[in-house]
């Protein structure tokens, strides 16, 4: 396996994966990088560039196997593993993603869903038990939990992150719109909403001055 | 304003804008883009690299004013403008982004919420109805929508947002995996969070892997 590949590089990997998924699914056996470039939007030279990181993936040419090529950049992203999730704060987001059913489907097994709010526990999504922050603690030691999605106000959220750390969450998912400040080369990936809004505002701004 | 920007330093924009907001809470009247390289662990060469984009905000050495920092970045991220915002798709994540009181006070002003559910019809979130699909065209003809959030699956999806750009949005938020292909030019910012968490799944493999 190649090590120094870019982040922009393991950046469209995802969408790479996602196309090769609906071309599966519709039946596509082969694909040539022309066709694979034209659906995708990016140059054919672009996408040989990227596979080339990994070897390439099969012959130019003829054409990459769609199904091959599919497993391979899944096996890169990690998604022939089994992680196990767990998500803070049972709200609207937290309860969103509990619901995708898509996440299972790709390994990753949500187990447990922890709230500050009493109220809540007992209750359960997609049989998944909320329960009491309380138990994070207990939870985490006695399961194997890879992943913790934080979908919490910003306030809480940097404590928390601590504490998962110190627990022993591998890996943080973060919502909170804040930054989390967690050990040199502890691996979090951050979805700032708020964020992504306001790129959205830029452009919507910088059009409309263009056109006045 | 210049007009040539990188989209890097746009991307970086909301951060300063989330910390220089925190600063200005807290209190803090000046900050030296030393401080400010501290705090948000980015360099004070690249800080005032990216401010000089839009004239410098200040005079260095003396340290930047906060609030009027924040401000000016408000400005360029169209933060002093009101957007209308609708949602397309009232599950729990359209839930989620209707119950964000924060984009409200940023302008961005929620107006409708659209859902193919007709049970759902009727109902309100945050005083904002919930009202059939089949009511979009005439609320968007109506209404001066800025922006629609599309949190629906994705198989609707791409025939929705086409709909949406004819009957005159201006930009799609999208929350649906898949890319809407919209004619050339038009506004869509993506939030794909399966790619988002197969990064994280990326990270976490490649450091087991490292770690054996």
């Amino acid at each position: 396996m190649a090590e120094n590949i870019s982040s922009a590089v393991i950046g469209r990997l995802p969408r790479y994966y996602r196309y090769l998924g609906d071309l599966k699914e519709a039946g596509v056996v082969r694909i040539s990088s022309q066709e694979l470039s034209k659906k995708m939007n990016v140059t054919a030279s672009q996408i040989r560039q990227d596979f080339n990181n990994f070897g390439g993936f099969g012959q130019q040419g003829y054409g990459y196997n769609v199904e091959l090529l599919y497993n391979e950049i899944g096996k890169i992203l990690g998604l022939d593993k089994n992680f196990n999730m767990i998500i803070i704060g049972a709200g609207n987001l937290g309860q969103a993603i509990a619901n995708y059913k898509d996440f299972d489907r790709r390994g990753f097994k949500l187990v447990g869903i922890f709230d500050v709010n009493p109220k809540l526990e007992g209750l359960s999504i997609r049989d998944i038990p909320i329960m009491s922050i309380d138990k994070l603690e207990s939870f985490i030691k006695e399961h194997n939990v890879h992943i913790a999605a934080l979908t919490i106000p910003k306030l809480h959220a940097p404590a928390i992150a601590k504490q998962l750390v110190d627990y022993g969450v591998k890996a943080i998912w973060n919502f909170a719109p804040v930054d989390l400040n967690l050990p040199e080369g502890f691996i979090v990936e951050n979805v700032h909403l708020a964020e992504s809004l306001m790129q959205l505002s830029y452009a919507l701004t910088a059009s409309e001055r263009d056109s006045n």
